[in-house]
């Protein structure tokens, strides 16, 4: 009888790694550096590698492992195909289970990193407990991950809960990372609100605890939290724009509940506060009554949620 | 061995049925006026009593017959249970395929009308052959209808795919018939069309075929036909927001194709010359390459749509 699972994501820098009971208890984690050589070839081999010491250390049989479940930075298709490859690690496009099984003997599951993310707040993190959310990761850029009837939205495309890109602003003039302009990801990204806030300092001259040398995510809403008004309305238009998108996500596919992480998100329920009255203005009819919650696994959501591919 | 199955639609002022063989041919089709008296209690029975009779014309026996799917136009969760019931049809909240069971002894199934006709498209029309995709329906208002892996979207409170109510544009000051206001259905139903040409006429005074006492969508996408320039600009705004919207929505569910329906895709192939490119310009990465397509099935798609939840 299976009674463990492996969850891996594999970073840039970094292969962080979880050894789980089939309950959900994360029993350990430990990570190995991601060698990019070569293409990255030597990756999962170095995974397979780490697993079997782990197996040995604590004396798990091959038999008594559900799988392994694997994240990847890549658009990947419900097989755990990669389309278009994993350019931050030097990857072509290729089947990962597949390729993984030359190394270890047990069933192993991929999806890409974002959506393994989700899975691991909807399994044991904010959004437990509901069969169907939206996670929206705040970080250097906007990510999503969508489960539906407990399970993840991958799109054709691998774009499913790419929703860093709705387009949102007419106006802007700066260029998106993706090649468009006046995406979600440019105002409600950690380098979103230092734009809005650059943006509107430029043109205050009133008091203010911000320094336009010195601008971040955290410092705009450690200013919020002290009363400062110019950082209050930077906050206002950050929620906006983040409450008018996730209105449009609502609208297509209504989920139970939104679940915000990311390092943005560490600024706290605060963050929520600014977000969800903007939602229930734009959200259609009932889609008003979604729910908001903060993420909980912090970094270790992926390795949570690889290890639900393989358990849930 | 079943081999018939029948789809249901149920409209405010008829119900539409039809008769399938498993392949889904439809054999044979008829209307039944909807009786909306003492909040419409007879409609199911109406319907049981409809099938029956159909069976004995056409000696079909109870064991041979794989079910009975419902299409009726109100927000409905994955069980066939109303949620908030069906104005247009004085039902409140129940649970349609256990109230059926009292008129027929088959399984019975029901969807959201909407819903239901994009999955007759994906079964035997324009979204043939595609495993997920989106219908959208540009009547009097605007519908979507989501298929994610072969299986509906139905949502967590019945609002998957109201695409209709993204929200698109700041600047409106007519609400929408939601409550809110700029909702995509605002400019792109074929009342929306007659808004943003109305809008245009008033502020033009050159040469158009279009008169402001007789607007419709057929008499601007008419004009368009025959070259007039005012009608051209103003299918070039339906477009731009169209596509804008539709980016949005691949951003999220990333389907492979677009099908679009409804009493205004009745321009035909010339509509979707206005919004493919305007969708290329706003979609993210791959999602450009999704594809667009005309609804095959007409009036029809509701009753195909609710005979696949039997056969599908």
């Amino acid at each position: 009888m299976s009674k463990y699972a492996f969850g891996v994501d594999v970073g840039g820098t970094s292969v962080k790694m979880g050894l789980f009971d089939t309950e959900g208890h994360l029993l350990d984690k430990w990570e190995i550096p991601t060698v990019k050589d070569n293409k990255g070839a030597s990756i999962l081999p170095d995974v397979g590698r780490s697993i079997r010491a782990k197996m040995e250390e604590k004396d798990i049989r091959e038999e008594e492992l559900a799988g392994v479940g694997i994240g990847v930075p890549g658009p990947m298709d419900d097989q755990g195909t990669l389309l278009g490859g994993a350019v931050n690690l030097g990857w072509e496009s290729f089947n990962i289970p597949e390729a993984m099984s030359a190394y270890i003997n047990v069933p192993v599951k991929a999806a890409n990193d974002a959506n393994a993310a989700a899975y691991g707040e909807m399994w044991q993190g904010g959004g437990k407990g509901y069969g169907s959310m939206v996670a929206v990761t705040l970080g250097t850029g906007v990510g999503g991950g969508i489960v539906v009837n407990g399970r993840l939205l991958t799109g054709a495309f691998g774009a499913g809960g790419e929703i860093g890109h709705i387009h949102l602003e007419d106006n802007e003039t700066e260029p998106c990372n993706c090649g468009n302009s006046g995406c979600l990801e440019q105002y409600t990204s950690a380098t979103g609100i230092v734009r809005l806030a650059r943006r509107y300092l430029e043109k205050y001259d009133g008091p203010t605890m911000l320094r336009r040398d010195y601008l971040s995510a955290k410092t705009v809403f450690d200013a919020v939290k002290a009363g400062d008004s110019a950082a209050i309305e930077i906050a206002e238009q950050f929620g906006d724009y983040l409450g008018k998108g996730l209105g449009m996500v609502s609208a297509v596919v209504n989920p139970e509940v939104f679940v915000i992480g990311g390092g943005v998100s560490k600024a706290g329920e605060i963050l929520l506060s600014y977000v969800e009255p903007c939602f229930r203005k734009y959200a259609f009819g009932k889609c008003k009554e979604t729910k908001f919650a903060l993420a909980k696994l912090g970094n270790d959501a992926g390795i949570y949620g690889a290890a639900a591919l393989i358990l849930l």
